[in-house]
């Protein structure tokens, strides 16, 4: 029966849970999203929000094994899987593959990954290594923008590497709570995107290149309906700029997003001579999950 | 009589207000802080803000001028004092002194100034010109750190460039609004900055380099409580690294700061490999407005 229930899977980080019913193949037969990120979840609450999320399908695949991937598997979510270390490939989180159980199966939970970043710093990631290990990327860079974006090195289709950037949580920052949002007027004009870009190609640092906006619309050379663009386009050239020091001379990197942020991305990376090859996320998570489950299947 | 009031200056900003009441020969007598920033003063409502603030020294000094400095000249301040171009020295702002009437006597508004700054952006200021013009550093570089702080290079005893990098705003927003804000503990631990001195100097970028606060506190390697001296202290280094980039090898810098300001910028700029001569704001202030009258009466 092509329709039955084989996986389910959730991708359950901070603010949002999305839910997936998998195939026998891996493929997504019916997807849910969900506001019951970790942050809203109470002490204890988990089960109850599962059930919330996806008890019917739970109850209709008894057998279904279900699949856990992101911040619930953190400290502050339902149970701690500790991270995995560098180099990672599928077969290395199947096999540390966090099991306990509940709704009367046995829950994965897959762990995150952490090392030390190129920048001689710690780094962690939880949920991205999931989706760079279904993006088909055996050697190559992986960016997942976002409010920590990664930007992730493969080699032989494993992990070897990764750095965060604060890049969509900086951007909410000062895009609410500084000056350069009391400036902003909507509905937004993305012509701006092409003047951060063009900042960002100026000398003295982020500090100094995002007052632009600021002298801009005081001398009019911005308007308003700018400085929201020319904040995003300038942040995200602030990370790639930071990405090709760490990691060297980007030709192309595989972008996983979509909608707005996909764009912006892109022309971004369009903007720093960089080549792009669009993921869709949840094609991404989707076979990450399978690739992860595959491996376990293959060691047993 | 030594201690009349020859002038009375304020240094009128976004958020507090100063005032003096100086002697013939420039020295301060007297000094006022009033919380009554330009962006609390009503439409109209600036005249009653001077008298409350010091409407007595107004009245047992009818002769003397007043100096208003900093945002009040500005186009949400009192009156509007169109900004002086580059270069610019204490002559120039007496020249293009605004003046009006008020409180039965005339007001002289000292413009800020705009031009190119060495990014190749516009840029502007309004009060630290007065302070940089009363630094006595006739050659080299002043730096006034601040929610916009600004590096102002002199020559001849006049500015010639500068730049302003939005520090102190985005200090504020990336503490109270990321989750850096919400790991910060106090009360502070001064340590943390010599950690945030070290994530500077590493490669990827100041979103790169600001989520070390987070994955740190993770993994045990920084305390809560030295987050947000981290957090300060790499944001300092950011603006120093900028100023480099803009203004070539800097070997010294004059710093017009005091307190917990001061301290900060001493220590990042040693980090930095840069000498510091340290000056008193309410100095630099004083004698930039004697300077800035002085001009005005030798042209007389």
């Amino acid at each position: 029966m092509a329709s039955a229930t084989a996986t389910i899977a959730l991708d359950w980080g901070t603010t949002n849970a999305r839910a997936w019913r998998l195939d026998g193949a891996g493929a997504a037969l019916e997807r849910r999203n969900g506001g019951r990120g970790i942050s809203s979840v109470p002490e204890g609450g988990f089960p109850a929000a599962l059930t919330e999320l996806c008890g019917d399908w739970l109850a209709a695949a008894p057998q279904a094994p279900l699949v856990l991937v992101g911040m619930v598997g953190s400290r502050n979510g339902w149970v701690e899987a500790p991270y995995a270390p560098l180099p990672c490939g599928a077969a290395d989180l199947a096999a540390r593959l966090l099991r306990f159980g509940t709704h009367g199966r046995t829950a994965l939970v897959v762990p995150g990954i952490s090392g030390e970043a190129p920048s001689g710093g710690f780094d962690v990631m939880r949920g991205e290594e999931t989706l760079a290990l279904g993006s088909g990327v055996r050697d190559g860079l992986v960016c997942l923008p976002g409010s920590h974006s990664k930007w992730i090195a493969m080699r032989g289709g494993r992990i070897t590497a990764f750095a965060s950037f604060m890049t969509g949580e900086v951007f909410a920052a000062l895009s609410r709570h500084t000056i350069l949002g009391r400036l902003a007027e909507q509905p937004a004009d993305p012509a701006g995107a092409g003047l951060g870009h063009a900042a960002a190609r100026r000398p003295g640092g982020l500090l100094h290149k995002a007052f632009a906006a600021r002298t801009g619309v005081l001398a009019g050379s911005m308007a308003g309906a700018q400085v929201e663009p020319f904040l995003s386009a300038l942040l995200v050239a602030e990370e790639i700029a930071g990405a090709r020091e760490l990691f060297g001379e980007v030709g192309e990197v595989a972008l996983v997003a979509e909608g707005a942020l996909a764009e912006a991305y892109c022309a971004a990376l369009a903007a720093a001579g960089i080549a792009v090859a669009s993921l869709a996320p949840e094609a991404c998570f989707v076979a990450g999950v399978a690739n992860v489950l595959a491996a376990r299947e293959s060691d047993a």
